[in-house]
């Protein structure tokens, strides 16, 4: 029996990933801190929904914000994206080697031909 | 205005990634193809969810699978795994560089003093 059900932070990180205007968000970052406004203001969304969103990229460990006065300033955290892009290139990484092994049997297997 | 609504294939790719069940069928795929029934064994699902969870693999391109005779069998394709890999380590690399950069800025505004 798999343990799939172990690593939650995986399910809330690669949901919140799936959704473009949190996506549009963490691109925006990407290129340094922005206050909650300068992140509504691209997105065409309201300021709650905004806020809503931020929510879920901290609660994921993407984004971590500060309040300094009344405004609230926000910073990429790369752990999260690191986790979840470590996940996806160790399966695809072992399945490359995988055909990569393949590919030089078949190699090999051909040679006493040529 | 942000063109966030672009690409629903990322959407779909990480949405389904973050189901941990789908998840763990990647997983086993990574080590190699499988059939369906070799994917249900230790998820301790029912096929028809496994051919459910199948279904949303397949619509974002992270699994193919074929029909020979009775037997369906299942195999990783790397091209979605890649796509959302990809957006992560942008994301993640750009922040990495800046933050390089303004460590390099600090030193350089340090040296002086030493």
């Amino acid at each position: 029996m798999l343990n799939y059900k172990a690593p939650a932070s995986l399910d809330r990180m690669f949901a919140a990933m799936a959704d473009p205007a949190r996506r549009a968000m963490v691109d925006r970052l990407a290129r340094g801190p922005a206050s909650v406004s300068e992140l509504a203001r691209p997105l065409s969304i309201s300021l709650p929904a905004v806020l809503q969103h931020l929510a879920v990229l901290e609660s994921c460990s993407v984004v971590h914000s500060e309040k300094v006065g009344r405004v609230r300033t926000c910073q990429l955290d790369p752990a999260g994206l690191r986790n979840a892009e470590a996940w996806l290139q160790h399966r695809r990484t072992a399945w490359e080697r995988r055909l990569d092994r393949l590919g030089a049997v078949l190699d090999e297997q051909k040679e006493p031909e040529s």
